[in-house]
This record gives structure tokens, sequence and C-alpha cells, in this order.
């Protein structure tokens, strides 16, 4: 099955990026991504911290911004634990990893990734804006705060179990749709935006960025194939006419 | 459920031990034993690194020797990477967690208790012999290393897993005997050893550790009840006779 990448999303600390790789390693998942690390990339700190992981910190990627990282991903997972305003919908992770897997097992090059925010902060909004279906990780209710590598140790325990469970083969008949790449999606909702901006939709430049995020929410959630993109996009075009 | 107490036995770095705690608390472990931690306690390193969960390392209990620390409990798990000499039963996590909440709702005096060996070296045979049952957390085979906060996060992620899917009663009938204490199993081989000291069983004093370990293991192992460890005393002390 092919395994999720995991995407590191403006990470403060190189050791944090260290401890993270040692678990992903621990986990048998190799694809590391990093978005705009505050300290920049490579990182000696990362490399202190990642025990014997090197291998995953030297094949790691490092992009300047989400959409980039994501580009060539179909569906985007977060964990988070903060409830959000945004309505995205959330899976137990147990229920994750087993969309991860029926996924790629329908379709081979089907490829998720999940996405970690900030030590202190968590994801902002414009980044959960990109994202498919947040995991929930169900902690103690009066003491939830993870640190990152934890988090994603147990998201890489919970894939790891799947994996161990999941048999051989499995029924590949369950798509019948290609799913659109990220790179698709954000194409289509960048020019979205940018024929609403032409057509006066955004009353107030403050309100604009609240707006474009609720919007790219609703699109991402219906996780369109690459038909229906092809169909959205024409529906943009008629409606400009 | 009466939750197990997390025992950190002879732990290196204070750091770890703020970790270990603030990964408990996450997962609702409160109870903190420390056997022979390397810097002392208490340790301002473990606070700086405990987040808020001051509270675990404020209630924590510190003993010079495992003995006493266990000696109250009935039931020691410890996790380990490493496969054993020594003929321990092995559990996957899941069932393990299963098997201490079965055992506190069968007696709810019943207290479970889980071993988490030093950093670097991991367990030794001495304190491997007082286990009743290791925990197997499979991770990638080629990197298997977890460092201890991530070894007690997956334990307690696992306790609060079985938590949360727990139905509110159990069948209470599965235990018809008490259940002895460790401080009663630990004077038994006190005895025992001494008794066999007295016989002149140990040919070498070379030799000894090892086969006290061994002896250790089986009776562990047996996990006598309270009426059981009176039979075998009283086989002891008809067999001097």
């Amino acid at each position: 099955m092919k395994p999720p990448i995991i995407i590191l999303f403006k990470t403060q600390l190189g050791e944090n990026i260290g401890m993270c790789a040692r678990a992903m390693l621990n986990c048998g998942l190799k694809q590391l991504r990093l978005v705009s690390p505050r300290d920049g990339w490579p990182n000696q700190s990362a490399k202190a911290t990642a025990a014997d992981a090197d291998l995953v910190l030297e094949n790691a990627r490092c992009f300047e911004t989400l959409e980039a990282a994501i580009s060539d991903c179909h569906t985007l997972y977060a964990t988070t634990a903060r409830p959000r305003a945004q309505q995205i919908p959330s899976l137990p992770v147990a229920t994750a990893v087993k969309k991860i897997q029926v996924d790629a097992d329908g379709d081979r090059h089907h490829q998720s990734a999940v996405l970690f925010g900030p030590e202190a902060s968590g994801l902002d909004n414009d980044a959960i804006s990109r994202v498919d279906t947040l995991i929930h990780l169900p902690m103690n209710p009066e003491f939830n705060s993870l640190n990152l590598a934890q988090a994603v140790l147990l998201f890489g325990w919970e894939w790891l179990r799947a994996e161990n469970e999941s048999p051989a083969s499995t029924d590949p008949q369950s798509h019948s749709l290609t799913a659109s790449s990220k790179k698709e999606l954000i194409i289509f909702l960048d020019r979205l935006e940018s024929e609403l901006e032409n057509a006066g939709f955004f009353l107030t430049p403050e309100l604009r960025p609240e707006t474009v995020r609720k919007l790219r929410a609703i699109f991402t959630r219906a996780s369109p194939s690459e038909q229906e993109l092809c169909m959205l996009h024409g529906i943009v075009t008629s409606l400009k006419k």
C-alpha cells in the first residue's frame, strides 16, 4: 500500500523535525515534506534528534508554500486537537487510516498526505481550508496538548496497525472516478477566486480572506474527481459569459 | 476502572521523566513511580518538560528499589523491544490493556503497573525477572527504538482506547481467588532463596544470580494468589524438615 506523506507545516524547532523523522521511521513512514520551517533547511538540530532516522531527513523535501507541497497529493488530512469553526469533516484516527488504505487500494496512484501544524499555534485557518478531513486523536479532554512528534507517532502507530491488519488484497471496484490531484483543485480554486474578484463578488477586502477559506473548504470537502473538476471549470466559464 | 501505575526504572534524564508525565496525563494516567532516577528526585529538568503535567510529577513517588516500588501492586508489565531469553509471556499491547481492565473489573483492589527501563540500556535481567508479562509494541522491525516518552505514550494511548471502548459493566465472576500483592510474592521468593542457600542449592556463587532470576520468573509467571502463596510457603516449610 502507498504510505501517506507526512507534511510538517512551519515547524519552529529543528529538534522537533528530527524527532518526527524518528517517529515516522518507527512506524515505517519514510516520506517527509516540510513547508517553510522557521530555522531553514537542512537543519543540524534535526539531525541530532533523529537518532538513526537520517534517511528520512535526507530524503525530506522542503517547500515554500503548502500549495506546492500538496500539489501532487490527492487527499489531505490534518490532525488537530481544537474544534474548528469551518465545516471540515472529522474522522477518528483508526477510521482515517482505513480510508487512506481504501483509497490507495482502489487507485495505486492515489497519494494521501497528513499535515501537522507548528508547535505552539497549530494550523492556521488558511492551511485548514486546504484540508479534506481532520483526524481526531481522542486524548484526555482535560489535557490534550500533544507535542509534535507524539502526534506524528500516534498517527503512524495507527497506520502501522492498519497495515498489519490489512488483508493481502481488497476489492478494487470501489472507485470509478479518478481522484483529482491537489494541484488541479488549487488551479480551479485560484481561478474561481480570480473570477469572483473580477465579478465584484467580494464586498470588502477585510472579509475576503475568510470568504475564500470558506469557499475552499466547500470544494475541498467535495473532493471532486478530475472529471468533476472539468465540469466545475465549465460551470465557471459558462457563468462568466 | 483502576488505572495502571507507570514505573520508570533508573531513568537517566529528568527531561525524559517530564515528557513521560506529559504523555501520561495526555492519556489520563496520573500515578507515576520512579525507581532510583540517576539525577535524583525532585528534578527541575523534569518540571521544564512536563508542560502542564506538574500534578503528575508532584504526586510521583520515588523508591530506591524496584521491589519497594511494586510492593502493593498485583501484576507487573514491562514494555521491551528486545526479545528475552527468560521465559516470560508476551502480549500485544491491545491485549495487555484488556487484561489490565479485566483484572481491575474482577477485583477492585487489583493494581497493575507497567515498568519502563532506562533510556539507553533497557531493563536489566534482574528487573525483568519481577515482570509477569511483557508488552509487545510492534514497530517497524528495521527501526524499532522508541524513546521513553513515546513508549509511555503508546501504552497510554492503547489504555485510553480500551477505556473508551469498555462497556459500563463487565462480568465480575471471572475471579475466584484473591491475587497476591507483589510484596507477598517477593517475601516468598526471598524466603525461598534463603532456604535454598541454606540447603546448599547454589553450586557456585557465579551462577547464583542467573539461577535466582530464573526461579523468580517461574513463580512470577505463575502469578500465585494469596491462598496459593500460603500453600507454597507450606511446601517450603515441609520440604525443609
